[in-house]
């Protein structure tokens, strides 16, 4: 079975999270940016999910693109092992995929398409599967760069834009969702970014920093807990932020603080901007108290001193917060742009997605 | 002359930040904690200045203590060198004291206090200045323990208490502003206590949570852009926080992020009280535009790779943020707690002070 070179669409970056290369998936382990580059090559789905669950891969929509490769390395696995009930084999390696992280729809989504590929009839289905793979990556890439232009129409002349932890080339195909936004913006008429460290991973510091240096884009990091300093000096017009689930009123879970800065953009006259393809808006859950929150390990955010039980001390560390639909401006999707009231844009997007 | 073996007031408890022992200043070096418990010997004032600079010793109250011995040891250092004109060089002394921190009042009411002193007339000056120096120490001690009363008599019944930065015994001369008001609270009805990171210096995370360990008293560490998410959770009904200075109209200068959480509380319908000594009140200064706001450099913030200027990213790292009097319902002093409208019951408070 003949596997092409390098099929990962071409970069709109010179940064790369996710490289689809000579059957493999090479991905690149976010843990150790910006002090070291290094490429880590996944060749089983395990080694896919191990990767996303320890966030060497993380951002909802890189994590569905590397679902969908990780299917592709299930898929053929277990064709060696079984070319009759492959099917039945490969459906427990989704399973295991989808297991990887709780929260990220777009996760679920990607592995529904592949799944959706593997059950229809096709000559080849494992050649379907990595060209779904592909698509899927592709088309990321595509609507990336279509908010990109839709959310920076409507930022106007905005002087200064704030973002929060990381949802650029990094989290996605290859442009990012509100980075992307901010991107465009950047290249129509230079506004001042901001971006906040976002502990306790510090994405902000670490990923979008380095990423937006790589793409010679100036930006000024603070400390999460600036921003209501920053708002009130006025020197930020938007908040523009990505999603890792968007239930169908339009409450938004995002990186934990996400809703800190929405409450504290609010306050300051400060607008909202959500931007996320449509395939992380979960039509099925109705608002945010029905999107699960995932709590990572206290030692992520305690000094390993107190991290016996006798010393009293504990932490709580939940990854992700809900921002309600009512403190969100704008809805940027590949589609369009959905705006108050939320429940309704969002619907109508939703019928104008394909099948 | 005598010095006594260590004239420091006896601990409110395990821990004590300032120990004035043998005619030296002791200071708790807090950029080690938690890991490292190091005292270190300051026997100049110029010692004490960059101690304070450094953030060896910190917390607006211990600021203005180690002043305060510092000033002691700086007039017994320059009354060795000139008896005659000590005065006029022990007032250079009290300039360099006044210029390491810009920020905090009590550095500047600590120093009016010593430079009183000195030009009073006394038998033994210097002898006079180290009484002033204990007595303003054991003065703060006794402060902290009556707001600690009068705070947790605010608090009635709260299940949840948050708090941000280091306001306790390190930051004080023993006991606590804030975290007095908690430690007294939790001796009542054992309330669960949130304490923030505290970026950059991680103040909460390394200072807040060492201390409250030391004392047997459990606590739950967030960080600092999870305080919205825990909000809307219910779980907290105050947000306690210390002050660096409080303008006559009750805006109040604090730990950057201080202001995010007031507005976050306010949000939620979380009360929200300041607690500090009224030597923190700066009836001079009307409002909360008219305090300066140190910012620190952007190394404490930026990854190392990013400091060179090539690379287009910088940081911005103000210390301080101020928190209008609008959004604050209690604040807790040593001569009562004032209650909206601020301006009135501070000024009230104000006539109340002794000469």
């Amino acid at each position: 079975m003949p596997y092409p070179a390098d099929a990962s669409p071409s970069p709109a970056s010179n940064v790369q999270a996710l490289r689809w290369t000579h059957g493999a998936l090479e991905v690149l382990d976010q843990r150790q940016l910006p002090e070291r580059i290094v490429y880590e090559t996944c060749t089983s789905a395990a080694a896919v999910a191990e990767a996303i669950a320890s966030m060497r891969v993380r951002g909802a929509p890189a994590i569905g693109i590397a679902a969908a490769y990780g299917a592709v390395l299930a898929a053929r696995a277990r064709y060696r092992q079984h070319p009759a009930r492959w099917r039945s084999l490969f459906e427990e390696d989704l399973t295991q995929l989808a297991g990887a992280r709780p929260t990220a729809v777009n996760l679920f989504w990607a592995l529904r398409r592949m799944r959706a590929v593997a059950a229809a009839p096709h000559p080849d289905p494992l050649a379907a599967l990595a060209d779904a793979a592909v698509t899927l990556h592709r088309e990321d890439i595509a609507a990336n760069q279509k908010m990109g232009e839709l959310g920076a129409d409507r930022l106007g002349h905005a002087a200064g834009l704030l973002t929060h932890c990381n949802t650029g080339a990094l989290a996605t195909g290859g442009y990012g969702t509100a980075l992307g936004v901010i991107r465009s913006a950047f290249r129509r008429n230079q506004p001042r970014i901001y971006a906040t460290e976002t502990r306790p991973w510090l994405q902000g510091s670490r990923l979008t920093l380095w990423e937006l240096a790589q793409d010679h884009i100036p930006a000024t990091l603070i400390a999460d807990s600036a921003a209501a300093h920053l708002m009130r000096s006025g020197r930020v017009q938007w908040l523009i932020v990505g999603a890792d689930r968007i239930a169908a009123n339009g409450d938004t879970a995002n990186k934990i603080g996400t809703y800190t800065l929405a409450v504290a953009a609010r306050y300051h006259g400060v607008r909202v901007m959500v931007v996320a393809p449509t395939s992380t808006i979960d039509f099925e859950t109705p608002n945010g108290s029905g999107i699960e929150i995932e709590e990572r390990a206290p030692g992520e955010l305690l000094n390993p001193c107190f991290l016996a039980p006798s010393t009293g001390i504990s932490a709580w560390n939940p990854v992700f917060d809900v921002t309600p639909a009512e403190l969100i401006d704008a809805i940027v999707t590949e589609r369009g742009v959905a705006s108050p009231p939320h429940t309704a844009t969002l619907a109508a997007l939703r019928d104008s997605l394909p099948g």
